[in-house]
């Protein structure tokens, strides 16, 4: 969950953001705010030409979908410079099967988003971006899978080069009968 | 060293790799392009409040920056999504104490620095962000040492803290004799 977004200032910080997500294995992202139809377009050219199902979704009240995420038993995890190093935290962020939903803000975030999480989690004490603080937490929370991440329905995939730029494109046809 | 950077369009993901490259433990960084008084700023009081030395550098050439680093010993990585593995190549990435220069580009890098890097390396084989490609490479290379990493010279550190903000703040005072 991206709060905070303001479409002129931040549209390519979120657009960023949402990639970061889709990428390192997140499956979809809520942005607090108005529609931005600016973010829409770009994560969903990304998905029809990397492929995955990626969605996102705009909501006018995150505290209550927070809310409501805990009393249908996920967890939410806070991202701040201000909370506790990643590196103690992470063994205690219990997810047993449980749906994560993870928040990264803007510059100033609310008091009640560091009071309703489970875990205000700092990827470092330093500022930073919410970008490769999201980046760094999906890597430690999976594992770092990521790096095997492939999504099926992809038209492009990168064959992976020392020099060059190796693509593999699949294409779709309909046949005559 | 980022490339590719339009003032307008870029200052903000500029700035976030600026934040990045010192959380993570650069030096520095050199942006390619003509002097962004707002890029210097925004560091500058990240600086002052938060410690350290993190300097920024315009340069009008970077490819010649490049050669130089690499006659003077330098190791040269182009981060880019069709390069070889992160996992599979970070143990080749030979270093030997020798400076170790990362480059970062935006929507379309020329064919020249993949030719001039020493490796390009793909922090995963989809598209994301020179932010988090970035921080994940430093966390990789410097075996999460980041986590670590104090100022001397900061005028505020932040005391991890569970759902709060506790910042220590150290104040310069001029004593009468």
């Amino acid at each position: 969950m991206r709060i905070g977004h303001r479409p002129e200032r931040d549209k390519r910080i979120t657009s960023h953001v949402c990639l970061v997500a889709r990428a390192f294995g997140a499956e979809g992202i809520y942005i607090s705010g108005a529609k931005d139809q600016k973010i829409c377009s770009t994560v969903k050219k990304v998905c029809e030409i990397w492929g995955g199902s990626f969605w996102v979704e705009f909501v006018s009240n995150p505290l209550k979908l927070i809310k409501n995420w805990k009393n249908n038993g996920g967890v939410v995890v806070h991202l701040t410079m201000y909370g506790l190093p990643l590196r103690e935290i992470i063994k205690n962020i219990c997810q047993d099967g449980r749906d994560l939903l993870i928040i990264v803000g803007g510059e100033k975030v609310p008091k009640e988003y560091y009071l309703e999480a489970d875990y205000n989690v700092a990827v470092g004490n330093q500022p930073h971006s919410e970008v490769s603080a999201l980046a760094i937490f999906l890597d430690r929370i999976n594992n770092g899978e990521w790096e095997h991440l492939t999504f099926s329905d992809a038209k492009l995939i990168i064959i992976p080069s020392e020099r060059g730029k190796i693509v593999k494109e699949f294409k779709e046809e309909k046949k005559d009968f």
